[in-house]
């Protein structure tokens, strides 16, 4: 039987402002990014989400991001890497104070927006951030995409690295996605992302957007629940799941680090 | 032999920007009040605050404050009991990031500015507080005022609080500091400050600004090394502390929950 | 027959979160509030909305509140008056930059949240208020409830005042609002909301909470657009201003300072 | 007699946290280039420097930089072209509502730190700034350093551009700076500096890191205040003016658009 996690970044609400369908994705998933201040969220919202996430038992990790609230943390920021060590050791920290309080555990870590994509290409970065995790918990399950320098950044830094595929993304050869700027980058069809992540999962292989199979490992699978079609895929991608008898459960009941 | 704490404000600098004498006020002191993000601070100058704090051997406690970096954190906010939880909660855990990151423990939790004077005052607030605390580490001892509702709140949430005194206030007869707005709320003498220290250590008396001599409890003494004055003043009590045989330590190597 | 300006808050959406219902409510008011970036609001949204207000014919007025995102401006603050007085100039001017941009004038100052509430209360906080518009354009419109020390600050500044009324609030005997926190305090019936919006504006009366009818000066009526029954009341509004020849048009069309 | 205008950039404090030595440098500038709450100062600072500057009879410009407080504007940021016009066009708004507030003009805009340099470099960025200052006021001078996108920019949106040169930087042959990376790219002999000044004003050349003169174009000197050593190459350099009858004048007294 196969066994995988679904995370989806969740928490992203700020004071006023509701963001995301929380309730409505948590159901569905089994792991959930929580944002910590810097790129969205706020005290109170991290409480109430880390409460909603073990009341639907439901792993949390941290989503650390860039200090850029007005931008959501998707604009690439030139920060010195000491510095975007710290800012990870502080949004983890952050995050770990609600767990303590709803007496459940920090599950992982998943680096946001742009501080994500810049870690994945530039090892700098990817270092920076592997270094504020092990600092703080080196238990902790850096969850990242294979192929990526975030995953040779944890290994040089005796971090536990788990690998993430995504649904709605198309790939290249190599296993790294295709940049949204191209036009193929995004995987439209909801009958084909299912049967894509039902491959990936049974059988660690997708189709690369050249045509050519290629190998890839899927510890988690990566949805959003953010607009009604994405909740949609995710229904599917369970009910698919049900279908085929595989399991979805949290990285830290079944995940072991190879 | 009598044996008390001193404690500071620390790393309330913020990027740029340089705040307080923390080099020289180190070597001084026994306990940090650490700044963390929110009134001042940020992380960088949190992880360097906490790891100059190691070397010199002093112990470390949090210092959350209101959101309000341009005020400082010193402006009253009407925010409600349930987001000071919040925000207490998130602070101590970002500051404990650092402290896990440098490989020591987090000792104790003391307000800041306009939050610690609100709580002084305001149950409720004060409650709030010490929920927080509570919550994430029912360990970590409070800093307070004795005579406050900091002190009640503490004890009715099943905290340890430590009573602070003050060289440079002048107390009412029911042990409360006389408000700053009083014209004899400072004691700008040096060599009064720091009799009046040596007596309230010694003697757990001081002189009310009625004249009358009172009661009060000192297992710590907040100073000040924002200044060449309050360095002095600094300087000058660890000279007396030295004649005199008082020996100044961190709360946790000598302090005992009564 | 009788004119009147319909006022409401508008811009408030922040980087990724979007707030209110701008477009739907733009074609069913003369005058719109528009924050200023420190409660809600950044420059870009400030911009498009400035721009959507204009294609709408819709006047501008500044909407400067607290610095107090996490809060939307809704936190009393004890920020001293020079203070107040600096922060409304900068709004005013930062929203000033947007009107020259699209080339239409700036029309009123209309204070946000807590900030408008401290005001009616509060004389120095109202005169801080007015001080900082005199300052900045004198010939702007202060638009606030009748009763209220903002009238006063504004009559010693030398202010224009428009008085607004609240179609879904009930009023004291001596003209102030019923405070929220009291169970009589809003109209929730819709239809009799309207007959006394239409009464406010046609015989300059309303009936307070006690019964007694009572004197109002309608120059404005205050409506929001946030959600779908308030959108319904302000079509209802305006349908029974059509059938009535009551004309919506904005204060700079029509009111002239008495 | 030459005449030529010295800037400075000024008013960097930000709420309880002082930067800069204001006071010493504005009896010796004659343009201040003032911060606008995004990547330095707040409110009231603003108002006191804009007054300050006045008393001085110091010419204000505005300074607008990234909303990036923790980092002083001075990390990259990726932000798309229309959100930097309006970035541009709030600080420059808000600054003018103090200098109406002062009854002075707002003479010039001249970006800062990280924006700057992108600017100078980046058409992109250069247009969008320009776009954003002709928007609010076509008649505001842009300060900028020769040989830049930036005058590029001004160019094609219609601005004015006056072109600084730097006391204390080293120039490559095409009249641009030396990166701060390169070993010889400050000048760090008083003497030398003010040498360079002198011929840049006078003759309109300056020997570049190559050994070989090149012609600049010395509208402004850029100089600055913040350390002994900078004030005293500044009093230098007035000292020096004075002996060789060099005038020095705000932009807007001499400086005509060629």
């Amino acid at each position: 039987m196969y066994t995988v996690d679904l995370n989806c970044d969740l928490g992203e609400s700020f004071g006023n402002y509701v963001c995301g369908r929380d309730e409505q994705i948590l159901p569905l998933i089994t792991s959930a990014n929580v944002a910590c201040g810097f790129h969205a969220s706020d005290p109170l919202t991290m409480e109430k989400t880390v409460e909603a996430a073990k009341n639907s038992q439901v792993s949390v990790g941290a989503h650390p991001g860039f200090p850029d609230l007005v931008g959501f943390g998707r604009r690439n920021m030139s920060i010195p890497a000491p510095e975007i060590t710290a800012l990870v050791e502080y949004q983890i920290g952050a995050l770990t104070a609600f767990c303590h309080a709803k007496n459940i555990p920090l599950q992982h870590v998943k680096p946001h927006g742009a501080l994500y994509n810049m870690a994945v290409k530039d090892f700098l970065v990817a270092d920076a951030i592997c270094r504020g995790i092990a600092a703080v918990d080196s238990n902790l399950i850096l969850l990242a995409p294979a192929q990526s320098e975030l995953i040779r950044a944890a290994s040089q830094n005796g971090l536990k690295a788990a690998r993430e595929v995504f649904a709605d993304r198309a790939y290249e050869e190599d296993g790294s996605l295709v940049p949204r700027s191209h036009p193929n980058s995004m995987i439209t069809d909801e009958e084909e992302a299912v049967r894509r992540v039902i491959q990936m999962v049974e059988k660690g292989t997708v189709k690369a957007v050249t045509g050519k199979e290629i190998s890839v490992k899927a510890d988690s699978v990566c949805v959003h629940g953010d607009s009604p079609s994405a909740l949609s895929l995710v229904r599917r991608i369970r009910r698919t799941f049900k279908e085929r008898g595989i399991q979805a459960a949290p990285l830290q009941e079944f995940w072991r680090h190879s």
